[in-house]
């Protein structure tokens, strides 16, 4: 790990602590879940997130989903070039993936998913899930109606109005 | 695929093609993405969700997403127990995980992550950078500060007011 930490500087422990910081505040002053999360690009923070999914009844209100909805509303784009994701925890598949859609240039995390499954959590698990053949998997995945379901696709393919992302 | 598909009935049909119809709507009415979503329980549609990332500037509005997130919003709940998700291209990483969390009964999709590739998304592209060893990622994932950032977790295992989800 030697030479992949030796790239982070200063500023990104400053900024990888105040996520960690805000994880703490989460718990400290409600019970919410222990995650933090801070969005910024040149050292400059352009959104920050703490977990809501309890508070708000919404299972995909995780920390980097939260900054990422914030950073991208402030910035009025669906893209985050250039930034970097810091979150207290390693981001879930879920989160891992939406921060792939907003396209930032890194992540640095600070404890693992085995770090979170030691204290309940299923980002292990569902990590486990996804490498799973989709046959594999607990959750019953079924398919049906495939050539209707290319319709849109191909409606897509020929709008001229659509915006690729 | 007989085997699965012959446990789908003519309702599972009716909700699919309402989601496969939504994803339609979507381009037809402005050059949305191509992508709908039902979340439904007994049969019944709990909520909607089209594809939603120009139009509201965020990377996580998929049709799934939006979706949920309504459901849950209406039930007053972060879980959506027995319910069924119905997707009109399987969801993607980010959608999977976040269906995941909501813990459903099943998901039932119509196209396929490559069908979503042929027209030019990254579903099936995340797929496979998920699949890969953290270590060989295209995005870089850095890890430091481990030790601070157990802190939260240690906190959260301590509260007496935690939710767990």
């Amino acid at each position: 790990m030697e030479l992949i930490t030796s790239t982070l500087d200063e500023n990104d422990h400053r900024l990888l602590r105040r996520a960690i910081d805000l994880a703490t505040e989460n718990v400290t002053a409600g019970g919410g879940g222990p995650f933090g999360c801070v969005v910024a690009r040149d050292g400059v923070i352009l959104a920050e997130g703490k977990n809501r999914v309890v508070e708000d009844n919404d299972p995909t209100a995780h920390a980097e989903i939260v900054a990422i909805r914030t950073a991208c509303s402030r910035l009025g784009h669906f893209q985050l070039e250039g930034a970097v994701i810091y979150s207290s925890t390693l981001p879930c598949p879920m989160c891992l993936s939406a921060i792939l859609w907003a396209r930032p240039a890194a992540i640095v995390y600070g404890a693992s998913a085995e770090d979170a499954a030691a204290v309940g959590f299923d980002d292990a698990a569902f990590y486990a899930e996804l490498s799973r053949d989709p046959s594999e998997r607990k959750l019953p995945v079924l398919q049906a109606l495939h050539a209707e379901a290319l319709e849109p696709l191909r409606a897509w393919a020929k709008s001229p109005t659509r915006v690729e992302y």
